[in-house]
Parts: C-alpha cells; structure tokens; sequence
C-alpha cells in the first residue's frame, strides 16, 4: 500500500483499477540472430497480433467515435498487409541475420524518410501510417502494451504524466471514474476537465505514473488531494463511507437547486456554469446553474483532422442555447494557440505561446475561421438567450475590429433573409492587464466583462500556471490581482454594465467571499461548484463582505489576504 | 544593388564589407571511392588545414580573449594529432571504400556517442571538442568556410539570422562596424547590444541572409532601418555625406556634455546609461551620463564555462564605481533565464520561458550564486555610489526575502572586518504588473523603483516581444502601460523615494515628453541617446507636458496618445 499527497482538482471520491496513459519504452538493442525461421515467425505472430489489435480498435471506434475515426484504423491494416512493406523486412532478417525489431525498424524508417520527403500531402500521410503501424507491430515483439484509451471498456482511474485537452477528448467518459496526473496545479486543463466531467481527480502527484502500474486498486480522494495505492480493505470500507458522506452533503446541497442566489442580507448574485460541449448540459442543470457563463467552443475544433463545419457549430450552439432554455449563455469565441494546439492549422511554434499568437489574436488573421464560427453563432442566436465573447482581447482596436467582422457578418445574414436575435450582447474577456487597467474605457462599448482569472493571474504575476518552478506565484488573492479585479468591476458598474467572472477562482471557497464584496454580478464555474457556493453564498452578508473587501485591497502579501478572509468568514 | 527594409536599431550610418555570422551547411553524401590514395590524401590535407586554422585561432584569442581561451582551441588541435582518432578514419576509409567526409562522421559519431554515454564530466568535454574540431575538418573537406567571429580583422558588417548575447561577447567591437540581421525589433538584444556598442543597426530586415554574401559592401542606415547592397557609388558618396551631417548633429549635441539636464521651466530630471560590462563606460562619460541607470551583470556570466567567481565580479563592479567617479551606479542583480540561458547552469527547458525561472526567482532558489554576486557588490560598494536592484520582483514576499539574504551577507563582511559603504540604497525593477499595481506598499520599504518597460509592456499586453506575429501588441504608448508608469511614479513620490526607468521607451524621442510630464526622476538609457534626450528635454516645458500627461492617460488608444503627442511638441 503507497500513498501520494497531491493537488486536490476535483471533488469527489474514486475507487477503481489503474488504467496508464503512459507510452511505454519501446527501445531495443540491435543483435544477430542464429535460428532465421523462429525470428521470421515471431515477426509473423507480431503482424498477427496487431493485425487482431487494429480491427477490435476499428470496430469500437466506428460504435463510439465514427466512421471518420474508425477510418484511420483501417487504413493502418492496409499497411499492415501490404507485401511492399512486409516482403523487405523479412528479406532482411534472412540476409543479414538481425533480429526482426533492428529489420522492421530499419526497414520502415526508410519507407517513411522517402515518403516524407516527396511534396505530396498522400505521401506524407503513408509515412505517418507507417509510423504507428511499426510502434504497434514494435510492441507485440517487445511484448509490451500500447495505450489504447478509447480501448477502455471497464471502469477506470486514468494515470497520465499530464493530460491534454486531445488526450481527455479521446476518452469515454462512461468508464472514466477519475483521474490522477504527476504533473498539473488546480488551473491545468487536467484539472478544469476533470471538474466539468465531474469526476475526482488529484493532480500534481509528481509520481503517480511511477507508482502505478497497470491494474493496481487506486483510490483518488479529490476533497484532501491523496492517492491510496492497493489499499487495505479496512482503507477501502473507509473511503465507501467518506464517498458516502459526501455523497449526502451534496443531496444537501441539491434542495438549493431551484432556489436564486442570495446573500444573508439579500443581495441577488448569478451563479452560472462553465462547459465545454452541449453534454456538459446536463450537470448545469443538475446543479441549478443560472446560466452558461462560459462555453469554451475550442471542444468542437479539437480531436478532429479539421476545421468544424458552419453546420455542425450551428447544431452544437443551437443544442445548447435551447437545452439553457432562455437562460443566458455566454460563448466565447476560439480560444486557440497557448497551450491549445489543433495540428490540422500548422500554426508555427513559438518560443512563449502564452504570450504568442492565439485566440482573438489569430482569428482577427484568420478571419475565414471566425466569421464560420461567428456566423454560426447569429445563426443560432434566435433559439435562447445568446451572449457572444471575445477572449485574449488586448487593446480596444482588437475589441472594434472583432465587433466590425460580427456585424459585417450579421448583416450580411439578414440580407439574406435569416432570422438573427436582436438582443445578442457582446462582451469580452478580462485576462490581459492592460484591458483590466483600461476597463474604463473598454466599459464605454462592450455590454458586459468576464475576468478570465487564470490567464489574468499568470500575466500579472508574469508566471507560467503550469510551470511548477514559478507556480508559488499563482496568487488570486494577491491585493494587486484583487485590485485589478475591483477595476473591472467598478468600470462596468460606472457605465451601467455587468461584470461575471469565469476563471476558476470564481468557485473558490477563500476568493468568492472577497468577490461577493467587490461587487461581482455573475459567477461562473464547474457546474459541480454551484450548489455549494450557493450553499455559502447564502450564509455571508454582502455589506460585511464590502468591508472585508475595502480592507485587502490595501494589504501587501497574499498570505495577510487569506488571514483576514479566515478571520470574516469563521 | 538591392535595398533592404528592416528596423532602425541604432542609429548612425556604417559602410563596410559583410561578414555573414551563419553556420554553413556541412551536409554531404555517403559515396564509394575508387581511387583509395588520394581520399586518404584529401583528408589529411583537410587535417592539416584544420590545423594551421586553429593555430591562428589560438593565437589571435590568446591576445584579444585571454589565455582561458585560447585553452579551448589548444585542446582542439590535440584531438587532431591523436592517432586514436585519425588512425580509425584511415582504416574505414581503405576497408570501406567510402568517401573521406562519411569515414571521418561515422567514426567521430562513434566516439562522441561513446565519450557521452560514460558518466564523467571530463569526457563528456572531450566529445564536446570531438564535435566541433570534426565540424572544422569537415568543412575543409567540403570547402565551405565555418564562421569564426573571433578571427575577424578588418571592418566588417555582420550579417546574422539574430545575434544572442553570447555571440555578442565573441565579436572584436574594435572591428564591427555595424549590424544587420533577420529577426528581432527595437527591444530585442541584437538592437540593445548595437545601441550599447554604439554601432549603427538595422534588425528584423527578414531576408539579410539571404541576400547578403560575404564580401558584399553593405551600407547599414540605423536613421531609417535600410540596407544596401552592393551600392552604387553614387550612393555610398550621399551616404557618406548623411553620415558627415550625423556626425555634425552629433557635434552639436556633444556641447551638451557637461550640462545638467533642465526642462525649458527649470525641472531637473536624470539622464543616466545602460551598459553591460566596464568596457561600456567610455560612451557613458563622453555621452556626459549622469550616472548608470542599468549595469546589466548578466554579461560577466556569458561566453564562458562557468560562473564568475567573486574576485572576478569583484573587480568589474569596482572598475565600474570608480570609472563613474562618485555618480550614482544602479546594479541590477543577474537576471538570467528567460531568453538569457547559461549553458553551464543546465536550467530545464521550459514552455514560456519568459513567463519562467529566471532572474530573482532563480537567485533566490540558487542561493550561493546570489549570494558571491552580492559579497562581490558589498566588498565594491565603498568605491563609490552604489544602488543594488533586484530583477523580475513579483512580490513583497520576494523582495523581503532578497533583501534578508543581502543583509545576511552584509553582517558576515562586517563581522570579517570588511569596509561596506553605509549608504547602499536598495531598489527593484518594476517590470511585472502586479508589481507596479501594489507600487505604493511596495514604496514603502525599497529606497527606489527603476522601471523596466520592456518586460513591463510584454507582461501588461500579454504579447512577447521578440514574436513578430504579436508585436503589434508592444505599445510602450498605450494608455495602460501609462496608467502603470504614473501608479509607480505617484506611489515613489508619495514615499519620498524616486522613480527611474531603465526599459527602451526611457531613451524614446515619442515617450520622454509623456515621461518628464508624469514626473520621471530618472532616465536611463543607451549612451548614445544622452545628448539627443538632453537637447529634447531642454525644450519641453514640464507644465505644458503634465497637462499632455493627464490628458493622454483618459485615452483609449495608443494611434491618440501619439497624436497628441505631436501636436504638444511640435
């Protein structure tokens, strides 16, 4: 039995079997071989086994992910079969006596070297084919295992170094029960996953895909942020009943799902929720969420080979505008580039991508994408209460232009005779410090301010959120952070104008008293957040929580803020 | 001819040959040879050229480096007399039958693999000098020339994709005349070296390496951000006559050396210089500074192999507190990391570097190099008047921390007997948002801010600086970033203490109205725009420029603070 402290990301408790996201060592040593026809046919056996492998992956990915998916898989069979491939490996390992891994390896390295140096996009996709053909086959010699995570047909704990938004895309949530990564703070993508699959998650374990090996019983606590390995029993009964008890707190909770949002003194605040796809619905609703505060569309260009359709946008907005039912729903505009990659747009690395070409920045470039994406949106706009957001927006030049191409594009659809909602409001995200220090101006012309606080933090304090060496600066309650929150806030009230807040502090127990008493109108967050912030909401008085908030703003450190914050709300 | 467009980075106008600083290809093809004697001939005639080459080399770093190295090239011409190398080469050459380039790769591949694998620093060196004398031998097998920076002996233009500090410290400034390169912008370290060295510069022009051979004539003109090519004599001779009328205006600026810098309504205001090593401190007095705003110490660190010691650091911060004669010299404490790596130092990669482990946070968890660095200052403190600053300050929590660390070894020098100057004041950068937002606490316990606005406009706008796909966001004029500079300017007055600036816009013809306006004490910059700042300051009226001040800071965008810039000074 091991246990790993770690970053509690996820509420909740999870008691199932590892499932390693982890590539396995595919290495080898080249040597000769005596016995030529036992290596041919262990070469054989391996093209047997993988040729098995493939066709159960393609089978189960044409039920879970579509033919386009399962297409993939068929063509790696092809190659699997071919003679132009097979006949040279097996040639070599007669004639220069090399054990079949040094054959297959060499062989095809030299199929896919050709391949990709001819300028010729087909090509090019054959040797990528080639590539993960010979790691399968390379595996069944080795006799190790690849991973295979939409393969996953048992309930699971899935064990990742990291987690990226592509790898979460592949999974299916049925089997998934929660996560544990090495790497990763409350911020990381694993994370904000995690809460909107609403599943326990711990991350930042730093050994978790050490510790555990395939199969191994693992319990992952997401309240205290522990990871229990091959438990005892008696640990295992334990955790039933803590599950059980958490259980019961959130049927607490659950009778607040009808009720508004008030504080002990009265004051009506929203509570909305972030999501990342129309499934994600479901839990807003559960959760008596007043809203969808953000609904991150990057979902919809991702795990895919390329751009989504103005069509299949229009379904997934129109699903979730009618599935909100007239409550607001606040889209945000792709938010690409950073850490968000999408292969198929073969943006060019860069040397900072935090502080690179991404979101508004490339789609004010890339304006085919965006006006899809924006004509979509109007499109959708007459099925609920539609409020479209800009992200990353840094300077009020950026913040025009985008507004110029939406209504170029609106008014190009009412020509045309469509029916577009005449009451769309349109706003921005908050997360760049300069547009939080110019609010004021901004305030004059957008409808509405979002504070993205976890991109707002990173480059206030100039730190990287997931750089764990610079991760202690990762401070919402800094006074300066508190301080350009109150900007905001202050700018759109000054001009008659809402301000929410969509960054994962706006669910955090220690920040949402000091947002209550900065005069935060909505709050958005994982739906699994809401009830219990509710729940908290209702005990705090509004004018205390003003008087808190007066007093923080001009103390020095973080941990002065926190103190104060425990000494108001005991 | 042809005419390049790039960016002004230093001003002034050079006329010299190019030497391209751009590693050759040294790509070849594995062939058999028929005629066995004369391949053998052919390499060992590239040997001794090799050899002959590195002589040189040795002998001209011996006068213009020092011993340490020439060291490095003396142990090169070493691997290229062991028969333990040269022997297997020959072998493969004659058993093999294959070309002279292939037999020497292969072999020397096979040893650096070997030499790397074994766990000793020692060997792990000699692969290091494998590789770079094999590259030198291969060349002359090729025919191409390799760059040998340190070998330049006449007046030269270097022709770069980008220079990196380190590069910078290998070049003879006895010989550069000017600089041109691919990438970079007005704030990158290409263009601040350049303005150190006092040598025209033209960056970002996209294709210099292209277009440029060695050999070429160049015109460099720093005014206007152009190149020529191969010139027409007709140009270079009006080119020589720009050049004379810069230097007269230059002449007339000179009669300012010895004067004060005073607004045209009698306001004293600082002009004092960056530099980066003593050596720089020539251009401060002739540029009548009047003081160092910025030692940058990171370049006692690069271009060697490993850290300073303290005598060494010793000696530079004494040369340069008695070179500037009693004036006031702000130190900033090494700021390394980011795009400043240190090979010798083995920093893990990171993702945003610039968001990353660097500068203060690094010294602070690297406590030993921090603390010989600040013994090195307090031991050179009592030659004259020195300022300490500490870089990339985030945090109260951090500056207390340096301060406690500074304070320690202050005591320890006492206690050993050691004289240390009682009046050192201690300061910060303001380069990080949150910095400058909490200003006023922080104005509370340093004696001085200087700000950084390179790192200040890259953080506050979200946008990297050195990426040109976003460096439209690096607006040293926009509203916020102004906003920033008076919380930092107001928050130092409010304390008695004073207000610098140390970034690029300090020394900006645009920006230093708005500066002096916002009531800027201190102004540091590139030596060679002391006297140009000084003769634009002495026109300015402080009063007309606080009314532009407070005017501009209600703006919203950075094209109406320019504007009104214009039309107050025009």
């Amino acid at each position: 039995m091991t246990f790993l402290q770690g970053i509690a990301a996820s509420n909740g408790i999870a008691i199932a079997k590892a499932y390693r996201l982890v590539e396995p060592n595919l290495s080898f040593e080249k040597h000769t071989v005596e016995d030529i026809p036992s290596e041919i046919n262990r070469f054989k056996a391996a093209i047997e086994k993988s040729k098995e492998e493939l066709a159960a992956i393609r089978d189960r990915a044409q039920v879970d992910l579509g033919a386009d998916k399962a297409a993939i898989f068929e063509a790696h069979l092809l190659v699997l079969i071919d003679p132009e491939l097979i006949g040279p490996i097996e040639d070599k390992i007669k004639s220069e006596n090399v054990n079949a891994e040094a054959a297959l390896k060499e062989t095809a390295d030299m199929f896919v070297t050709m391949f990709e140096q001819m300028d010729n996009e087909y090509m090019k996709e054959r040797a990528a084919d080639i590539r993960d053909v010979t790691k399968r086959v390379l595996s069944h010699l080795l006799g190790v295992q690849l991973v295979n995570p939409s393969m996953i047909a048992e309930e699971v704990i899935i064990v990742a170094e990291d987690l990226t938004p592509s790898d979460t895309a592949q999974l299916n949530r049925q089997y998934v029960l929660g996560f544990t990564t090495d790497i990763g703070g409350r911020t990381s993508h694993s994370a904000i996953m995690a809460r909107s699959m609403e599943i326990p998650a711990v991350v930042g374990t730093k050994t978790a895909t050490e510790e555990i090996n395939n199969g191994d019983l693992v319990i992952v606590d997401g309240l205290k942020g522990e990871v229990h390995i091959n438990p005892t029993p008696e640990l295992v009964e334990e955790y039933r009943k803590i599950h059980e008890q958490y259980e019961a707190q959130k049927t607490e909770w659950a009778k607040l799902v009808n009720e508004k949002t008030v504080s002990a003194d009265d004051h009506h605040v929203e509570l909305a929720a972030n999501i990342g796809t129309p499934n994600d619905l479901k839990g807003v609703i559960e959760n008596g969420g007043d809203g969808v505060g953000l609904y991150r569309t990057e979902f919809l260009y991702m795990g895919r080979d390329q751009l989504p359709t103005e069509e299949e946008q229009f379904d997934a907005y129109k699903a979730v505008l009618e599935g909100m039912n007239g409550k607001p729903v606040v889209v945000r505009t792709l938010d690409i580039g950073g850490d968000k990659e999408l292969p198929y747009l073969q943006l060019p690395k860069e040397l900072n991508p935090f502080l690179g070409f991404r979101a508004i920045r490339l789609c004010l470039e890339e304006q085919d994408i965006f006006r899809t994406q924006l004509r979509a949106l109007l499109r959708a706009s007459r099925y609920g209460n539609l409020k479209i957001m800009f992200p990353m927006i840094a300077t009020l030049d950026e913040f025009r232009e985008a507004k110029a191409i939406l209504e170029d594009e609106k008014q190009k659809l009412i020509d045309s005779g469509q029916k577009i909602s005449d009451s769309i409001e349109l706003g921005i995200m908050v997360e760049i410090p300069s547009t939080a220090i110019l609010a004021d101006q901004f305030a004059k012309e957008v409808d509405f301010f979002s504070i993205g606080t976890n991109d707002l933090i990173q480059y206030t304090m100039a730190a990287d959120r997931m750089n764990q060496r610079v991760s202690y600066l990762y401070q919402p309650y800094s006074p300066s952070i508190l301080r350009l929150v109150k900007m905001v806030i202050d700018a759109a009230h000054a001009e008659g104008k809402w301000a929410g807040m969509c960054g994962e502090m706006a669910g955090d127990e220690t920040a949402i008293p000091l947002l209550l008493g900065l005069g935060l109108d909505e709050f958005s967050m994982s739906a699994t957040s809401i009830l219990k912030a509710r729940s908290q909401i209702k005990k705090l008085s509004k004018v205390e929580m003003e008087k808190l908030a007066k007093q923080v703003l001009n103390m020095q450190t973080t941990a002065q803020v926190i103190e104060a914050v425990n000494a108001a709300t005991k």
